[in-house]
């Protein structure tokens, strides 16, 4: 993909760099009534982020039919609903503080990340009431709500080694795949398309989205700590249900089941070399390789809810989209 | 005023007691689709409150030709915006609890907190998007955005001794008011009213909330450790800038003012007893009798904003409910 300026790719009417559409307007466009906040988000914004979300949102306005820089600012609000997630996301308990997770986000402020957080979900509802008409509000409220509650329940899920699949997968929806289907909703919805594309560009999203965040269980046990920002096993260390172990601990020994039970209830006898030891543990039960099977099933899945759109402009780029988180799970799981 | 039942009260037509109402609404009708959220909120509810921004709302439909009973649910969102902002009120730092402030608040989890706020400001979100038109769902989130941005400025403004009259009304419009008149206007809009009449009810519910949060700051260093809930003057304690200490800054001597000043600034010289001898030096520099006058300024203006109303319904129960104020600010600032 070559990066164009806005003008010309508005000007074509094609879109060969949605990411540089999308950064292009967070640079220049994105600024909130509150300088505090501003600041806040802008620093989030500038940590990185493939923009996946608006770049959903402006290929299912393209397929359907739409002109995606008319969308900009809509597709934007997508990834700052994540950013809000993430900034609160900050938020941590004295409990933590004593585990030693996430001193950065402590020393930052819980108070000041709860206000912008709240205030950026807030700054997103008042613009989108102003612009877009029903249901666009009502499916980013719907949308917001379905994260908090899977973030409700994946920290009750912590912890728990008998997580049924059914229950990972209800979560991963919740937390991760309904914002991805929203983009994609939302995008074909402003393009004016019909209820049933609309449908299938959110099915689309939403196999897209659980398969994302397959993908980045795989990425926290096999990426190196330059790539994540974070050690390798941070989801280990916070006691997460992720795919990879679920599948390790349903094809394991007890000897695998053991050592996973010590690390995940007994912190006091906690190791050096233990982490290593459960990556080690999880790839050897074909952890890894059964994600990348799984990813592979949502994948396919999504492209086939794209069948609806027969020879659509931009499917291509759609279908181009789901398969690299393909290729990026074979490339992490040989 | 005297209870009734809710069909009753729909079935009569007239309201004796709203408050009545809201709490039947409450008991019987509210609930979330997340049990841990819905536990967290009906706590918060049940820890009482006397549900003035409902009633607000009831009133200002009531006094526009509506039948309030059928606007309970919107009403009710009013409430939870003030509680969603109370739940999030509770998440505190480390800094908070190193000097010993909202123990209670680290207890029961600041993850938990921040997710029961979220939810329930996008379930809130949710169900308005459903159920109202343009303009009731921006005038809500708008009013969101108000309050974070307020709250935002008054921690900002801790400490600072010299922040002027202005500012102070600045941050309790944003922080307090808005809500007060949100509640009044849309109270207004769902039952009709035309728009001078709903920027009259407005203009009510602004200048009450103004005297509602300088009434809360009287009552923080008058009234009772069992009315409050927590010791009088935890607002000194918290080195918030309140609208007594503000007045009588402006009128004391030196030595009050270098009394303040050592106790805003100087947390390691704070002696005990220093608490009630500020209460006093506010007292004795007209700091409580300037607030009842400048809340009896603002009850004026709310009052006056009626009487484009007519002889509406229901107007004598709105200046009744705003005269509430001036009394007991005139029973604690004698």
């Amino acid at each position: 993909m070559i990066g164009r300026p806005n003008q010309g790719a508005a000007a074509s009417g094609t879109l060969h760099d949605l990411s540089a559409l999308v950064e292009d307007f967070f640079a220049s466009s994105f600024s909130t009534d509150n300088p505090v906040i501003t600041e806040a988000v802008r620093r989030m914004l500038a940590a990185g982020g493939k923009r996946l979300r608006p770049r959903l949102l402006l290929l299912a306005a393209q397929t359907s039919g739409g002109d995606p820089s008319r969308h900009l600012p809509l597709a934007a609000y997508m990834e700052l609903i994540h950013v809000g997630t993430l900034i609160h996301d900050d938020i941590v308990d004295r409990a933590d503080v004593r585990r030693g997770v996430n001193a950065t986000a402590v020393d930052y402020g819980n108070r000041v990340s709860v206000l912008a957080g709240d205030y950026l979900f807030a700054w997103i509802f008042k613009n989108v009431t102003a612009t877009y008409e029903h249901p666009i509000p009502h499916i980013l409220a719907s949308t917001l709500a379905d994260i908090t509650d899977g973030e409700v329940l994946q920290n009750r899920a912590v912890g728990r080694l008998d997580l049924p699949l059914a229950a990972y997968v209800e979560i991963a929806v919740k937390k991760t795949a309904t914002l991805f289907a929203a983009s994609a909703e939302c995008g074909a919805l402003v393009a004016g398309a019909s209820p049933l594309r609309a449908a299938a560009l959110r099915g689309f999203g939403l196999a897209y989205g659980i398969a994302f965040q397959m993908l980045d269980d795989l990425l926290d046990l096999t990426a190196s700590e330059s790539e994540l920002g974070k050690p390798a096993g941070n989801d280990l260390i916070e006691r997460k249900m992720t795919i990879p172990l679920i599948f390790a601990l349903a094809g394991g020994d007890a000897d695998f089941r053991n050592l996973v039970a010590r690390f995940y209830h007994e912190p006091s006898s906690v190791r050096p070399g233990d982490v290593s030891a459960l990556i080690g543990g999880i790839t050897a039960h074909g952890g890894l390789v059964r994600t990348r099977e799984a990813i592979a099933g949502h994948i396919e899945r999504a492209n086939a809810s794209l069948a609806r759109l027969g020879n659509a402009p931009a499917r291509a780029e759609l279908v181009a989209l789901a398969e690299a988180l393909v290729r990026e799970s074979a490339a992490r799981a040989r």
